[in-house]
């Protein structure tokens, strides 16, 4: 009898160390939407920062600009942000408002609304509305990372007055 | 020592059976990357018929398309999706050339190119080259769908000959 519990008791510990997940604790899924928000909040603060802006891609991450290529490496985003944020009149301001994540709380995306700001050739700021989603992972240091970020505008460029 | 050796089969056993993913098979990521990308060139297929483009997004899923305010609900989506491929001269098509998956096998994003083609003012056909992400969860029943896509353009709208 004292056999079979130590039997039971060793077996049971062996289960729980054995399908324990790595980090030792339940993946909370509201933090990690929260989480998601936040670092897209956070990263709304970056530009005009260049580097900053820049540093919130992962390794291999992609920035999808509109009327614009894609930039694929960090090298090509840290000159796609150069060029935007170096626009007579820039300013750009984004906000996300919806999170996704996946079971583990490793992979996840932000859906949110932008405004983005610049002159025209006669140096008149126009300002354009539009829309984003942003995939993100974490990294091994618990930080999420952009993986892609993909915007649009609502409503085509406006023609000049030209 | 034969007692022994039936503790740690049985242990193992345990082990194996309380430890085991809930579909009974170790996640396949190349499999599922696969997958997410069959799964985009199938959706590729489905323009212009409206109805099979709309059944691609998963419940809650949202497109945002460029020039174009957001699709939240599937009516929206069916609406925008019919205005889309109602323009005189319509064509679309796009290709995934990435596919990135969470660790459990159930949220995951594909990147890739497309091509929009539709007829200007004048009845002569304009071809866009754009980009785009697209996230994609699986459902209960294996079949990945769309939680949001969004696509741009590579160049500003072109202007009219008019």
């Amino acid at each position: 009898m004292i056999k079979t519990l130590h039997f039971i008791a060793l077996t049971m510990t062996i289960l729980m160390v054995g399908c324990a997940p790595e980090s030792g604790e339940p993946i909370d899924l509201d933090a990690e939407r929260l989480a998601i928000l936040e670092a897209d909040r956070a990263w709304s603060e970056t530009p005009p920062d260049v580097e900053a802006f820049v540093s919130a891609f992962a390794d291999g991450g992609r920035l999808l600009p509109p009327e614009a290529p894609e930039a694929h490496s960090r090298e090509d985003i840290q000159e796609t942000a150069s060029g935007m944020f170096s626009l007579p009149g820039f300013s750009v301001s984004w906000s996300p408002n919806f999170a996704g994540v996946s079971q583990a709380g490793d992979l996840g995306y932000s859906i949110g609304t932008l405004e983005f700001t610049a002159d025209d050739g006669e140096g008149n700021p126009v300002t354009r509305k539009g829309k984003y989603t942003t995939v993100w992972r974490k990294q091994e240091d618990g930080q999420w990372k952009v993986v892609s970020d993909t915007f649009n505008f609502d409503s085509p460029a406006p023609t000049s007055g030209e």
